[in-house]
This record gives C-alpha cells, sequence and structure tokens, in this order.
C-alpha cells in the first residue's frame, strides 16, 4: 500500500499540475481510475480556525484505521498557500495519523479558484478511491464558500464546533449548519464540560429547526473531545447510521448523481460565463451598464439584453 | 390617483403581455417610468399557506394607508393560475384594503416561470413607483423558491408564522428563517396566546444563530393578530428602525445594487444556459454524458467539455 501512495502523490500532482502537456494524460488517468472509484465512504469535516480540525481527524482517522479503513485526508482551501503552511501543509499537525500505513494525506492544492481546487479534490477523491482507498475525509476551514464546495463532494457533512455555541456560531457562515449532517462540539473536556452541556442543548434546539426536506435525515449534535479521544466511537455510529438510512431509501446514489450532474451544468454555466466575460468589448459594457444602472436609466433586464446583443456579433 | 390606478392596470397588462409587438412598447415604457422610481420602501412578506397573509396584509395596509402611504400589493406566486384563484386573486380577501383610494393591489402574472414572473414583479414595481406608490408590498407563498425571488426584490423580508412554531417551522424551506429581516407570529390572539409566547420564545433563541452578516442587523421576532390588528404598529417601527439603520450605514442603497447587478449577472446566465441547452444535439449530448456519468465511464468535467467542444461547432 505505500508504494501505492507514493503512485498515488505522483498521480494527484499530474492532475493538479496547470502544464499544458500534463491535461491530456491527467484526464486520461482519471478515465482509467472512473471505473475502480466511488466505493468509499466521503466525510466532509468543517469548523472554523482554532476548533481542532486537525486534531480531531488525527483521533477519528486513528479510531477508523484501528477498523481497517484506509483513509485518505483531502483539504479544500483556496486561500492555502504550502509555504504558509496551510490547512495539512503542515504535516506535523498529523504526525501519528501520516505515520500509519493504509493513511493518506494530502495538502489543499496551493492555489487556484475555489472551484480549481474543489475540481482537483474531486478528481483527487477518484484516484484515491481507484487506489483502495474506502474512507475519504475532505477538511476545509470554515470561510467563504469552502463548506459548499466539500458538501457538494461528500455523502456526510460534519461541522466542529466548540463550547459557548451560541457566541462562536455567530461567526459561522449562515447556511452552514443547514449543510450538517451532524454538529460536534469538540473540546468537551475539563473545565469546558458544563460550556458544552449547554452549548449542546442550544444546538439541538436550533437543529430542530433545520429539517433536511431532500434525506429523511435529521442532523444530530453530540459532545467530543478530540485530545482525549472521547465521542469518536458515537459520532462513527452517526456516520454509519446515516449512511445505512440513506443506502436503504437509495438516497445515497440519488445523492451522488445530482452531485455529479450539479458539476456538470454549473462546469458548463461557468465556462459559458467565462467565454462571455472574454469576449470583445464585453468588460467596458459591463461597466458602461452598471454605470447606467445605478444612474436608473436602464433596468438589469434591458441592460442583460445590450450586453447579450454586443456578445452574439 | 384612482385613475392613475386604472392606468397603472393597463400598464403591468401590458409589461405581462407575451405579445411579441407589445414587448418594444413595454421596454420603452419602463425606460421612461425608471427615473421616477427606487423612491418607494419594497417589502417582501411570506408565510405558508393559512398563516393569515391576506388579513395581515389588510391590516397592515388599512394601517400604513392611515399614514398617509400610497401601497401597492404585488404577488409572486408561480403557480398560479386567475381562473383557479390565485394568492391576491380573490380580491375578495383584501376587500376593504382594494377599495381605498391611493391602494392598489394586483395579483401575481397568471404564469410562466418563476424568472419570468419575478422579472415581470420588477417591472411592476418600477411602474408602481412611477405611478407614486410609495410602499410596495410584495407578497409570496412559502413554497419552492419564490421566497429567494422575492428577496431579490424587497428592502425588508418578513416572515409570518403561526404559534407552534417548532411543529410549524419544520413545514418551512430551509433557508428561509436566514433571509428574514423580521418574523411575525400571526393569530396570537385568544386561545393561542400561550402558545404564541413560546413559540416566539423559541424563535427568538433560533435567531440567535442567523446573524446577519452584511447588513448590520439582527433579525427580530414579534407576535401579532392581524385579525385584532394587535402588533401592527410595532411591526411598522421595526421596518422603519430597519430602514433608517441601513440607510444611515448606506446598506439600503448598496443591497439594492447588489441586487440589480445580480439580477443583470443572473439574466446573462439564464439567457446563455438557455441558448446552449436549445442548442442542435446538446440535449440528446445531455442524455448520453448523464448516462456516462451515471455509468462511471466519464467524470463530470469530462462531460462537460465533451458538450462545449459540441456546442462550440
Amino acid at each position: 500500500m505505500d508504494s501505492n501512495k507514493t503512485y498515488l502523490s505522483k498521480a494527484i500532482t499530474l492532475i493538479e499540475s496547470t502544464l499544458a502537456s500534463h491535461q491530456q494524460p491527467a484526464q486520461e488517468l482519471i478515465m482509467r481510475c472512473l471505473p475502480f472509484s466511488g466505493k468509499s465512504i466521503r466525510i466532509g469535516i468543517s469548523g472554523s480556525p482554532g476548533v481542532g480540525k486537525s486534531t480531531f481527524i488525527e483521533s477519528f482517522g486513528k479510531f477508523l484505521f484501528g477498523k481497517n479503513y484506509k483513509i485518505a485526508v483531502l483539504a479544500i482551501d483556496p486561500s492555502s498557500n504550502r509555504s504558509k503552511g496551510s490547512i495539512l501543509g503542515d504535516k506535523t499537525r498529523m504526525e501519528e495519523l501520516s505515520s500509519l500505513q493504509n493513511v493518506f494525506i494530502r495538502p489543499s492544492p496551493s492555489s487556484g479558484t475555489l472551484g480549481g481546487v474543489a475540481r482537483k479534490t474531486r478528481e483527487a477523491i477518484i484516484l484515491c478511491e481507484a487506489a483502495g482507498f474506502d474512507l475519504i475525509i475532505v477538511e476545509t476551514v470554515g470561510v467563504g464558500q469552502s463548506e459548499t464546495a466539500v458538501h457538494s463532494l461528500v455523502d456526510f457533512f460534519l461541522l466542529l464546533l466548540l463550547p459557548g455555541a451560541g457566541d462562536e456560531l455567530q461567526g459561522i457562515k449562515r447556511g452552514i449548519m443547514e449543510m450538517a449532517d451532524a454538529i460536534l462540539i469538540n473540546k468537551a473536556d475539563g473545565e469546558n464540560i458544563a460550556k458544552a452541556q449547554i452549548a449542546l442543548a442550544e444546538i439541538r434546539n436550533a437543529l430542530h429547526f433545520f429539517r433536511l426536506k431532500d434525506s429523511e435525515w435529521s442532523p444530530v449534535a453530540e459532545l467530543c473531545s478530540a485530545k482525549d479521544s472521547t465521542g469518536i466511537p458515537e459520532i462513527w455510529d452517526v456516520v454509519c447510521r446515516y449512511i445505512d438510512q440513506s443506502k436503504s431509501t437509495g438516497y445515497f446514489e440519488k445523492r451522488r448523481i445530482e452531485q455529479y450532474m450539479q458539476t456538470l451544468y454549473k462546469s458548463i454555466e461557468e465556462a459559458l460565463m467565462t467565454n462571455f466575460l472574454h469576449s470583445p468589448g464585453i468588460s467596458d459594457g459591463l461597466n458602461q451598464m452598471e454605470a447606467r444602472i445605478k444612474a436608473g436609466e436602464i433596468s438589469s433586464y434591458q441592460a442583460a439584453n445590450e450586453l447579450l446583443k454586443l456578445y452574439s456579433k
């Protein structure tokens, strides 16, 4: 397996490459790997900086290693920069886990737009699965739109919070709690336990207001201490319950197909828009239209028509 | 003003018309009206069927009429169909209000996509403002994406709920509470009052988790009884406080420009995508790609590239 890890690293480096000459072989590689992909459980993990994501992934990963899972940890962090030590970039943060056989840890691509990073990560998942990894963890920091990107890549979305959630949560982007299939209050240890209990009650009450419409899963909130490795088996039970339920209802497969089709449509939409924005005269036209809209001279729809006329020329 | 109402009705009928020969004059009319538009306060009102939207708008409208506002009530309901009596279609539901001078009530366009209905409504707002209406109410039912459409049209978004919110709320589409600038628990009268008090506490606690990031407004929850006209002046005070605050921070103007620019980009994106989807071979190609994606033969990105190649031919 360790030799696999070396090949896998090289393969991911190939698909991350921006060299024109690498694109064709990269796409061929993905094509070859696709038939062997899709068999893993994909878990997204998010939380604000300082919530203890790495420590949690270390404990969670070691627990799953004990259950003979082959674990790959990937990261989405468009702001990352290896030289500055991105999330997962600083390997020492997951020293023990990364030293384990059958565990593969890969930092976020060091640059690129969120869309680009998400794409590379989606392709990396395919490669990891083809290489035999059956549990993929995608980590992201609670910034920008990165959770939405991760949510579109995974089967189960886990949000980590700190005790004192009421206050903490206000720092959390709106809509993230709604994406979570489970919320874990980390650092529920020592003096924090009382605060954590209160936070748990608050969050369970708030979750009451977030019923998923599409899956029949009601989001779960639990306590854990990544440091003391408490609450780890419990959260794994939650994940298993979710996977079993969503597979039995057919939602698991349905959701993945939806993710793929959404990605298809989104990629097309982005390509069409990029092509539009880079067409001659459009950027000047947009500036003019923006000015005219602000001046109340033209409606958004009229401005759109003007620009589309210009484009079709 | 009543003669205005007749002209206004005719003008809105013109912009709602799908006749090719009406498009040019309709757009000219909007151009002419634009310089006189934008001076009103635009309030969106949403809530599940049975929550008492019409009764609330009747009480709220009569209260504002007493404050010498000229009120126009529009509706967004893509599912509506006049013959079946759409929201606001059944005028008797707002008999008193609609009989008042300086009050204009217009049902939702009787057909069309949500995007189309939203567009017609946005254009109707321009005409109403140009006709001198200085308080625009846009009503929608809590179904599908219509709240998002209304939210993109208004300055202030008001969500109506019923007592027993915990249960009620689960019927509400995720994300709607997050759009609300204020939540009103209606029918807080008679035997309902105790239940309404509990619901109010629950909702206030939940709102604690929805801090708007862009405006500095914290959503407010109050009780009201549209039937007994209690809580009406209080909610108007909330609206005024919001408007004053957002105008003083500059958010009011900023938000409107953002709405216009988002509409501009969205219209362009939709036009590009529609054009793409109607190009020769694309719909067949999409079906093939979907099958190949499901079969795990091709990635979403590769499928997108194939289709874009086909399109550019």
